[in-house]
């Protein structure tokens, strides 16, 4: 079989199971997830020698070492997976909530009620616990799933799987709700974005190259999870003490992460007395700062030239762009023209301004005096999560269970025509 | 200034208007949707003249009636136009709800607001009061919008548009919030369809050929208002007096709209009772008959046969499809694959038949008892609605103001830091 015609079959029972997944009741799904937590540990041997193959490979290939560490399952790795299922299991399920009543003066009774989506096609890259983590939350909220993992992760990502479907197969749970598309050609993600028929979302997890790629060639829905250009303005209304804290931990305590902050932006009444401390900080942490001219000429040392270029790019690393900005109005035009609508902050003790910043930003997640590193689906208390949106269309910000359903109008008559 | 360069600039004023907008206060949004209301009206013999010409080439090209209709701007149309303004401007505004309050362990209060999506694209045909429509609820809704319509209608669209422009310039909302794209070439939609750096949404209203080409060829998120393949499901548990007046409500009260029934399903157990009474009613008001086999055994007086391909047409006429199914999980069978997951009714008096059907069945409204007719925003009490969505995504069914925005997460720290 070609493997146009192999997805297509995929994605065509994906679709029937689907249908049974939407009424399978609660407590079997739970039942499910928490085999899926006991089997992967009970498989941890197996699961570790099939990422030894990546693992050997990875090095052949000389491949960098942040990758490497996110392809690795050490047996750490591999609890936290069944963690994860266990939790997602102990999550409400979204599915059925009646999200409003309404009663029309014709006697018609009208619910809107919380659905599954469908079929999810989720594409991803290194990281191989997605795979259980995605199965565990899309089985939870009722979805039939497709999932594309890279190559450099083929034999682990392979071995989760296989080690969840065989639960599914000795359960009541259709087995063919979950698929991994084990080709490792990118024609095959071409094949699975071009299924509007049988997949209904898309969300790609990954590079900004992958996500582009998925953005321009999808014919389905597409909620993309991409970068994070995170700024904190620290207005002359700070306290400045907790800027310093705040600042620091955005950007200093896991700067590999798309809510950490790579851009400061000061306001110019107080750029003199906060950004030599400030940066000092920084500089003792290693942080490599880029600034404006003005930065430049209140710190002189070791403050590099920030160009046009470092305002848009998502450094992912212990680099900081600094920018002095006369006021709040030119603070929120710099995040809106050059962030990437993830999360923001601003640092005052004025309400007012708070509320002026908040309203004028659009970006999923704003804090008045808080690091940006809180947009997380755990950290706001939704439970797991499958990524942060930075879509504005039916999910933004931290994604999660109630994010992966939607819903459905029920109308109950007695015999009302329309007349 | 080329096409491109045209339409680009046009997305770009409008993402800095549509920043202003969403902090526009709702009283002074009221005031100039109320202005408007008041301008088509004084306009109405310059709208009527304009709409001449549309009419004169509608008339030299031959156009079809039922399209010439949809284009005559009475002097009804226009005080409907009207009063849609006057409607949405009573509606309540939608921008600033809380959603949903969180208080977190940490002290972090975090609140999600409804707000506006940002620029919203209207790719659409003939009728032209959709642009004071759509331009009315996206500027409720705080939504900036760039219309695109049918080459049928330039003259009435550009008309509508020049008298509502001038109210805004007469206001203190950027008159740059609303822009009509002129050019009658396709390519003027697939340079739109790839602004996905300025514009948010796309809704394409239209007939199937132009929403496939913007399915195919948009980067930016779009919501399909498809078509309706509409179902009525009669059970054996049936009241059959009230099946015979909702069918035929569904399917002859106005049959060119997607909420009509355009196939008929029997229970198997019921059919020689139900269909010669109903399919006789039917035949009493000209409505062509397609059946399956076993139909025109019960019926043989001029019941057509009905191909495959019947079960997925919409007519949009005074024909319908009859199926004689053997029971309920056939006739879901038959709705969730040959359907277009639009608007789909059950006749019973059984409330587990009904509520196996409304589970069941992966449609946007579901009807017990009552006739797919009433999907519409104004029947489900919205007010007025942008269309109705056969997407999943974001928004399903009736689209109202609400649907026509997002959210962002805001959250009130004390200098919280992730530790």
């Amino acid at each position: 079989m070609n493997l146009a015609n192999e997805i297509t079959q995929m994605a065509q029972v994906a679709k029937q199971s689907a249908y049974a997944l939407a009424t399978t009741p609660t407590a079997l799904k739970n039942k499910v997830l928490h085999n899926m937590a006991k089997a992967i540990l009970s498989h941890k041997d197996f699961l570790m020698v099939e990422n030894q193959k990546d693992l050997a490979e990875a090095h052949r290939q000389n491949y960098p070492k942040a990758l490497v560490d996110r392809l690795t399952m050490t047996e750490k790795v591999i609890k936290e997976m069944a963690v994860c299922l266990q939790e997602t299991a102990q999550l409400k399920d979204p599915v059925g909530e009646v999200m409003r009543t309404i009663k029309r003066p014709n006697g018609l009774m009208i619910k809107k009620i919380r659905t599954p989506i469908g079929v999810i096609g989720i594409i991803f890259e290194s990281r191989p616990n997605v795979v259980s983590d995605c199965i565990g939350l899309c089985l939870k909220s009722g979805n039939a799933a497709i999932l594309k993992g890279g190559r450099e992760a083929c034999f682990s990502n392979k071995a989760i799987f296989k080690v969840l479907q065989d639960v599914l197969k000795g359960s009541r749970i259709p087995h063919d709700s979950i698929h991994l598309i084990e080709s490792t050609d990118r024609e095959a993600v071409t094949i699975l974005l071009g299924l509007d028929k049988y997949v209904d979302l898309i969300i790609p997890r990954g590079g900004e190259e992958l996500i582009e790629f998925v953005a321009s060639h999808s014919r389905i829905p597409v909620i993309k999870h991409y970068k994070g250009i995170c700024h904190i303005y620290v207005s002359h209304h700070a306290d400045l003490g907790k800027a310093l804290k705040i600042c620091f931990n955005a950007k200093v305590q896991k700067p590999a992460v798309c809510n950490a902050m790579e851009t400061l932006l000061v306001e110019e009444k107080v750029a003199k007395k906060f950004l030599p401390r400030m940066i000092g900080d920084f500089q003792k942490a290693n942080v490599e700062i880029r600034g404006c001219p003005v930065t430049r000429q209140i710190v002189k040392d070791g403050v590099k030239e920030a160009t046009e270029e470092d305002w848009e790019e998502e450094y992912l690393d212990l680099i900081l762009s600094v920018k002095v900005v006369k006021n709040l109005k030119d603070a929120v035009q710099h995040i809106n023209r050059y962030g990437s609508h993830h999360s923001d902050a601003i640092i005052t003790e004025n309400k007012k301004e708070a509320e002026e910043f908040l309203k004028s930003v659009d970006s999923a997640c704003l804090y008045v005096n808080a690091s940006t590193r809180f947009t997380d689906g755990y950290q706001f208390g939704f439970g797991a999560e499958i990524g942060i949106s930075t879509d504005k269309l039916h999910a933004r910000g931290p994604m999660a269970l109630e994010e992966l359903t939607t819903y459905k109008y029920i109308v109950y008559g007695k015999g009302q025509i329309r007349t």
